[in-house]
């Protein structure tokens, strides 16, 4: 398809898409003379997937630039093209190891690990950006005074993680690889508003179940 | 307790809680003498709790007012007063019902609350910041070509309701309505990081799981 089909299936402007070519957030089509590349699908659901990161993501440019360049690295193992997305992330700052809020969010989430039989997360701790926001997020409520220790935490991790089987489930439906790192870069960065929303809906449910309007 | 006292035992300083006290965020000392005030445990609790909000969750302070004045307004139903934290969150703009996709998403939510019988989420439904939200984010997705239908949110939604059960098993342990009530902004507001954070942790374990690190 030419440049003003994409546009039209895209529903993103042509402006906009030569942006994204120019910022090498999309691979150039095939051209075919001097003034007229030629698109294909592949375009059509890249263009669809860097639209969502930065519309409904919020993901700068330059951090989809940067999660894209790890997707497709075939270099890579798959399990780190697949994280790419969440490794790309704004990174939460270094806890201060020194901080005794740290030390002891740090020894909880340690905790919760080892009773969860978590071994690759506990194997990935070190550089895991999810790991370190979770210990930083933990840090934060101590310090405040509320407590959110390993036995707290691990009922909501083993729901966590049937959500996470769920996700990668739904991804291994897509046929292609590429198809299914693409998923996961949806699921990583841009599903969690539905998530957070079925959470609060669920909340409400549940609250009205237990009390109903009308004490 | 004197001032002093409250601002070592909550970590917050003096000229800290002095602003809270002028913007009423917090309620007012017993005074003892012209120049002194005294105060109590539920003090303590409550000044917590707005360094919560106001820290971790990065909530206004007028916003803070805002959810402390229906938390404390007894003469609202209990449901509620449990649901004011996130009522007066950040409002989702109104959706434009005229468009296609805003029609599509309300039909998909529509269909997973009578799929899941949430009697309860359905009769809040036009008023609700969470049906809201949830209808935006869907017709996000929807216009960028990616379905979020009934069928792949319901099993999501079952696994959040487990959640939201477990946030209110969880506040029930709470002996005081007070209490019960601040844990509930505690987890409307502020514990999300939290579940975020667990859920990434558990996408990186159940992905290295599938396929580990070598591939």
């Amino acid at each position: 398809m030419r440049l003003a089909e994409l546009s039209e299936r895209s529903g993103v402007s042509t402006a906009t898409i030569k942006y994204y070519l120019r910022e090498g957030l999309l691979a150039p089509g095939r051209q075919i003379n001097t003034t007229t590349a030629e698109y294909d699908e592949e375009h059509l659901r890249r263009l669809r997937l860097v639209r969502a990161m930065i519309q409904v993501g919020g993901v700068p440019v330059a951090t989809v630039r940067e999660v894209l360049d790890h997707v497709d690295d075939d270099s890579l193992p798959r399990t780190i093209r697949l994280g790419a997305a969440m490794w790309a992330l704004p990174q939460v700052p270094e806890p201060d190891e020194e901080d005794e809020f740290v030390r002891a969010a740090h020894h909880e989430v340690s905790a919760l690990l080892e009773q969860l039989g978590w071994e690759n997360a506990k194997r990935l701790s070190t550089i895991s950006p999810a790991y370190r926001s979770l210990v930083v997020s933990v840090a934060a409520f101590r310090r405040l005074g509320y407590g959110w220790g390993a036995e707290l935490m691990a009922p909501y991790a083993e729901l966590m993680h049937r959500t996470a089987v769920l996700d990668l489930d739904n991804m291994e439906t897509h046929p292609s690889e590429e198809e299914r790192i693409e998923f996961a870069i949806l699921g990583a960065i841009i599903n969690e508003p539905i998530l957070q929303s079925l959470h609060r809906l669920a909340q409400e449910e549940e609250t009205a179940r237990r009390y109903g309007f009308d004490e």
